[in-house]
């Protein structure tokens, strides 16, 4: 990771993606949020009341804007920043504690409530701030925040006069390491190892309702090897772990993250980088359980995991991290957001069949997926995560590692690190050339994409021949130097492991780092009996930036089976005649384009 | 359909399941009901309190102890019979009205509420009424019933005080059919054709709790077309539709009956024969939606179905009735009596997974199959359904239409009918070898199973070819004559129609009227990744009767999923690697044997 001012994205489809988060996306939000949460810091009682989490959406949004400040100055959204910061900064108690909803609705059942996200609002409330800071964009909110870290120390770690010891939902860990690192004050990085090893050791801190895995809680987050429980906390939690791990060279505490990880990418990850297959609680389910349908994968949960993927390869860079975060990006992060900027998903199913909406209703199944995105929910976590997750996307595209420079993603920017600086201009996802030019003095390490298969590229006009180490390819930069490589990021059927039974015999196809899907707005036919024939012959129309009237797609020779093929002339369910597949075309879309055109079927795997 | 006693069930596979059923099954329900079911008939308080369909429970009993009494005669459960018809008469009301939960619990409730199975109750015990009397067994029970269907009728028909017109469950119309036909008194046809006429033309006839569907109350009878709501109420309305409609040569009426019939078993039916896809309510879904795991398929719904196939065949025969008659018996009716006759499955799913008990606390999915049969449940009805259903199988197995006598399952039996009396000897469903011999003057016709290839006979010992017309071959009878006839049950797939999206690209397996699975008992692999191969060289073990200790099966050429086999070195969950399939032999056995030992994975669909 590098810090945000470090790295320019200057162009291509992330500046595309940027600019509308930065323009309207961000505005939109506050529009949606400015007479709930925002009005909220007045301090006022409303009708309804507000919520527990307000302040966390708001935060939220602090952070978004800050990064986009960088990039995308905009008066009206610094008046809004000010304006907001002046709020929480004056009303904040003199102890220095803040929290809009427990002020107005409980001011004496504070630091009482376990289950009720004061520590999370916290914590956001302190990522705000130092982003904030960072950027500078507002400098008032940090040293409130400062002063609300002291007085959670005091109470939690030397008086420890609360009625709980760790939060229901993980937050404010990671938010005290990013306090420390910035703030360079050691007592915040020991509040946050203290909460880490005091979470899962109390029989009695029990979230109401659930079980002790819900929140993370079941054992200590040490001995932890399976993630479990609600995908947000969990994954929360776990990058505080990363990062604790790290600083504190607490090698049992990051080998629990890893563990963790692991336990997340190996055994519980959606082909789109979703994680979460529960909708009831939001949770992980049991190793390989990744229902299509009734996936839950919730947004922020991929916001979380993508963070993750950065935090542990502060560490020790590892390219799988980067191949999970490249997964997440271009496929569960981008899903979640309309193609206009304006509305958002809260959960991201592979599958869906707006048909259904009888059938669950039928079933009484608790829970269908959203098939259409939303502009506000009423639990709204998910677009400002989005917001401030896209805003510093910098901080995800280089790294550095034992001295070399390293491109994790490919991403048309500048950076520099290593004595060396760079600047990216590539076609992904939809075209692979990408040139690299380079300068300076050192090594440059470029990861190889596990789904293209070039092996050669040309160092100023000059073929090279790479076999990549631990999916980097090194170069020894010695002044200008110009690289180009054609990443070829064809159409590929990728499978899933046997022990995924949804998937048993199923395929699905990605396009580089894209994972493509079908929906009924290009195949006019039920999509559960189509089966791919062939990619070879796939035609792809149009490349150009997505929009709802322009969506790149590929046409695919596929099969279909013939509705009541296997049926007699009677019309019987069930015949020994072996069904009859017919060819069709099979239009295909890059996943994060779906449902940004009429209502139907979307299907991400196919027999 | 043919009187019980014109049949007799003399040798071979259903001789020993009907043995079993008459000495074994009949006693131990009588068993489980007595302290409850039986006791209530005292008509005092108890507690717990006895329950709304108690005497159905009875009624069905006392209606399997009358078909059993003819080929098994047993003192014991004579007196029990007896017993209880005493209680019932001498406990009915001096106007005639018998409910022994009413008028005990609820005396001033008579008549007034629609969804408490008053009638439903009623028309059980005048089917056990009419079958005691018919069989000899007893012949008190049919005056007192037919007492309270005078009274029915009086308040219902004449006079029309009642809280409500139809009942809530379906029963009582097919069974005053059933007490016309045995006592000629068309005032029981009027009334059951007034109930069916009644239906649905009420808007205020509310199923409390439920939309108008669930009891097929939503429109006028004769102008339904889509089977829907609770399966068994449909399908026991759907039989004295198709009753009346025959009786009173009423075509509109009939018409829709077979139409229902037609919705339910050509978009609607499990290949087990099982309907009711829907464990809230019971009910059916939508056409085509065939959930295997979430399957409901309740027992008492396939008795229905299978009733009414004998019904519709009544007016004009076609083979398929019989088809779907043997498809229902052979799969989902046999397989809800465990081997040894004493436990049985309310519902009848086509897989199971107990691993997924965690899946579906996971997913608060309301409904998990049951895996292991029970001796009593709660709601106890489908026990004493299945014995007074294979109590008068003898019923269902010969037929006549247009003077000719028709064979129409091959049970190894004798029977008479348009001049010709034959004696069937088979070893279906194991073997196909079948000898009919027959005598008289005539024309036999003989049913050809669809699922048999065999196009030749020997009659007399000369081989002749058979084209069959409408599913059967006909051949005049003059004097003895020895038909000879290979039925050749072979393995064979099965396939469902393309909209079933829960089987796209699956088969299932049949030798001869048997749908096969496959168990973990066998198979020690998880069950969600196999294919089958071949079934060309499938090897037969044993072939007698079946107990749990002696299941036959069939072992086929298969390929399992090598587990983990798409994934790299590090265990990734996606991989462009196409998965390895790796060859294994995979054991079947009939559906109807499953879950007779070790608790596990049950499945009947593959890739």
């Amino acid at each position: 990771m590098k810090p945000l001012t470090e790295v320019q994205i200057h162009d291509g489809f992330w500046k595309e993606i940027r600019t509308k988060n930065a323009t309207i996306s961000l505005k939109n939000i506050y529009e949606q949020f400015k007479d709930t949460r925002f009005r909220a810091l007045d301090l006022e009682k409303t009708d309804p009341p507000s919520h527990i989490f307000y302040d966390s959406d708001v935060a939220k949004w602090l952070e978004s804007a800050a990064y986009f400040s960088v990039n995308y100055p905009d008066g009206e959204i610094e008046n809004i920043v000010h304006e907001t910061v002046q709020k929480i900064v004056s009303h904040a108690l003199p102890c220095g504690y803040f929290n809009s909803y427990y002020q107005v609705y409980k001011p004496d059942r504070i630091f009482r409530d376990r289950t009720e996200h004061e520590l999370y609002c916290a914590g956001h409330l302190i990522e705000a701030a130092v982003a904030l800071d960072e950027t500078g964009l507002d400098h008032a909110l940090l040293p409130a925040m400062e002063k609300y870290a002291d007085y959670i120390y005091t109470r939690f770690f030397v008086r420890r006069d609360t009625a709980f010891t760790t939060c229901g939902h993980p937050e404010i860990e990671l938010a005290l390491v990013r306090l420390y690192l910035h703030t360079k004050k050691r007592k915040y990085l020991r509040l946050a190892k203290f909460f880490l090893d005091e979470r899962g050791v109390r029989a009695e801190e029990i979230y109401s309702g659930r079980d002790r895995e819900y929140d993370q809680s079941h054992r200590p987050v040490r001995t932890q090897s399976e993630i479990v429980g609600h995908a947000v906390r969990a994954l929360y939690l776990t990058i505080a772990m990363a990062d604790v791990g790290r600083i504190c060279r607490d090698e049992e505490l990051f080998s629990a993250a890893h563990r963790l990880f692991e336990s997340a990418v190996h055994t519980k990850l959606y082909v789109t980088g979703g994680t979460g297959s529960n909708y009831e609680g939001e949770q992980f389910t049991e190793p390989y359980d990744l229902p299509n349908e009734y996936a839950y994968s919730e947004t922020c949960s991929a916001v979380a995991l993508a963070l993750l993927c950065g935090r542990l390869a502060e560490k020790k860079n590892n390219a799988e991290y980067h191949e999970v975060f490249e997964r997440v990006l271009y496929n569960n992060l981008l899903a979640a957001q309309s193609l206009d900027g304006r509305a958002f998903f809260y959960t991201n199913p592979l599958q869906t069949d707006p048909a259904h909406l009888k059938f669950a209703e039928f079933h009484r199944f608790p829970y269908q997926p959203d098939a259409v995105r939303s502009e506000l929910f009423k639990c709204s976590c998910c677009p400002p995560n989005l917001t401030r997750f896209f805003g510093s996307l910098e901080k995800h595209i280089y790294g550095t590692e034992g001295g070399a420079f390293l491109v994790n993603q490919y991403i048309s920017s500048e950076g520099k690190g290593g004595g060396i600086s760079v600047s990216v201009r590539t076609g992904l996802p939809f075209e692979g050339k990408t040139r690299i030019l380079a300068e300076g003095k050192g090594t440059l390490r470029f990861r190889v994409p596990k789904w293209s298969q070039t092996r050669t590229c040309t160092v100023n006009g000059k073929e090279v021949g790479f076999r990549p180490r631990g999916g980097y390819f090194s170069i020894l930069i010695d002044g200008k130097t110009e690289i180009d490589v054609d990443w070829d990021p064809r159409l590929r059927f990728v499978y899933a492991d046997g022990r995924v039974a949804e998937n048993s015999g199923k395929r699905a196809v990605e396009f580089g780092p894209l994972v493509l899907c079908a929906e009924s707005a290009d195949n006019p036919f039920p999509l559960h009996g189509v089966r791919i024939r062939s990619l070879h012959a796939a035609k792809k129309e149009s490349g150009t930036f997505p929009t709802a009237q322009n969506i790149p797609s590929f046409s695919v020779e596929a099969e279909r089976l013939k509705t009541g093929a296997g049926t007699s002339e009677k019309g019987d369910l069930y015949s020994y005649r072996r069904p009859t597949w017919e060819k069709c075309t099979l239009v295909l879309v890059p996943y994060f384009a779906w449902a940004n055109r009429r209502k139907g079927e979307m299907r991400v795997w196919f027999l």
